[in-house]
């Protein structure tokens, strides 16, 4: 269980927070693991009804912490983590809120594609700058970004890295609501509490009739992490890794 | 023929109204009916080129009559109306307009997907809240809601029961344009005229080149309807009609 | 190689430009060819990196030539030119970017469904008025409008034939950004030159696992144009087109 995140369970509502604030809440493989144990429990026999993942007062995610990226690179595969975390994200039958404040770079911004309401502060930054690593889409964005805005817009994300605010990202149908960052985790809360109080039947079937495409996602999640995985060895990838390791130190 | 569904045909336009204000434009089973009915005459050989579907002013329709949910519920199955609509809907080959006023719950929202071109009042009101009535999606909507408008927003109308607003479902696609609710007759009947002056041929091939997947629509409603039936069983769904009928005697 | 089509090489970047002003840049067979060859020749071993498509200030395209459609209706078939400018519209895996200014209409409209990067100026205009000429849907365009921007929408520009200002196009997702007239191609070129300073082993591996569905666009492309010459041959279409061509002569 990572110490930089942080769960809490009222009544049926599991809060899940990413809390690693001195490093802009980048993941580690460990970090994924927790999130990925914490998901999978949130099933009836444990009394959970509703996920909720926040990040800290203005920051939810950097993305993937980078030096965790050079180490996959010169291993040549990721840790197991991320992928767990991946196939959790595919294949949760529970319903899952995001609360996002501040930056949501690569993963933050991959997985609101997954979530089921998601909602964000005016300050709230969506990228996918993964060409700018020398990288490539993941969590099987390259599917669900186009199928839910249209390919010039996930083009416009997954390719040119262009940044999406707030407002960007209602228009283009991931972002349900902007709130005010005070108001965020109060109203996730609430919104998750009020799913909460529905007959779990109608939300479960709801929910698996909506995502039937959970084997599709899998394959796409896979064949992304293979060319990622060979992209992550790229001399591109390397030199920006390193050339970011070196800025940050 | 029901009573509750007045049906003319000017020229090559037959409008189709649901008429039965007292119940705030509820769906029994024979209201269904009599609008499949009048919808797959709407072919060649009848003369009707364009068909067009509206409420009363200020009301589209409330959806699914109540105390026939809890008919079926005793029964254990629907009626045959309501599957020859959706069946007619899925798979109509020849225009259809839909001009909404006011409340369109339930089925009220999901005809919309299936409907070529909608156009709505400032006054109309979208809700698909089978959840709090411990229901699931229908009409295809699991499948149709998130293709038009991405997962985030299907889940937001269909699982939490949030009501759209006219502006909501423009931006989210599903109605084409907002019109003044004096207008909104005799717009959508000069739409109706415009699209009829078009070459038949153009607007028939059309139509069947943008509606390839009837047949996989088709069995997603089947689906749908086969987990709606169960759910209408539920304690739950049981409980939310009563308390409805209790409250409306 | 056309004289209507004009083709720079700056560096990386390929510069596309339809320039046939005194016929509203309206295509002829020719002028497919040329830019089917240039889009073609944009692999790596030329040192290309991104593509550019223009039209001159004020016009992407009128469309088809209409006497080209009229030759097209008696001889039963297509040209070559413009079978092989959709096929590789379709699998083209270098980075396409358009920049339009005033009308793009028919094939200036369904080409943006297949680029990666869309900007309008205030003044660009989007219609697809195949019904008006007794047409149908061309270059995919009935499987992606309705992928893009849901079903309504597709059927009002593609059966109805309604204009889309570049507002319209933003909130639909098939345009990025508007960029005002004067701006547009140095922004454009701007955008083209950061996409080429990109990995390009990214930028390759990006596009290629966001257009999965290759084969599948090529076999809709196919039955368009089944569809499409019955049409071409109908009497609606060669009255439109005698009716256009007498009144342009």
């Amino acid at each position: 269980m990572s110490d930089n995140i942080s769960i809490s369970v009222n009544e049926t509502i599991q809060h899940i927070q990413i809390c690693r604030a001195d490093k802009m809440n980048a993941f580690t493989d460990e970090m994924y693991q927790s999130v990925a144990t914490a998901l999978k429990k949130s099933h009836k026999a444990d009394g959970i009804k509703v996920n909720l993942i926040s990040g800290v007062p203005g920051c939810f995610t950097a993305g993937n912490d980078i030096s965790d990226f050079y180490t996959y690179a010169e291993k040549g595969n990721f840790s197991p983590g991320i992928i767990d975390f991946l196939t959790t994200l595919g294949t949760l039958d529970m319903p899952l809120i995001l609360a996002i404040d501040g930056p949501a770079i690569g993963i933050g911004t991959t997985m609101a594609f997954h979530a089921d309401l998601v909602y964000a502060t005016p300050e709230a930054i969506f990228a996918t700058p993964f060409a700018d690593l020398g990288l490539t889409p993941e969590a099987a964005s390259s599917y669900l970004m186009p199928k839910t805005m249209g390919h010039a817009r996930a083009y416009e994300m997954l390719a040119l890295g262009e940044k999406y605010s707030a407002k960007d990202a209602c228009r283009a149908g991931f972002v349900n609501k902007i709130i005010p960052s005070d108001e965020l985790i109060s109203h996730s809360l609430n919104i998750a509490k009020k799913l909460s109080k529905k007959p779990e039947s109608s939300l479960l079937a709801t929910k698996q009739l909506l995502k039937t495409e959970q084997e599709y996602i899998l394959t796409v999640m896979e064949k992304e992490v293979e060319i990622f995985t060979k992209q992550l060895q790229s001399k591109e990838a390397k030199a920006a890794f390193s050339s970011f390791l070196n800025k940050t130190k």
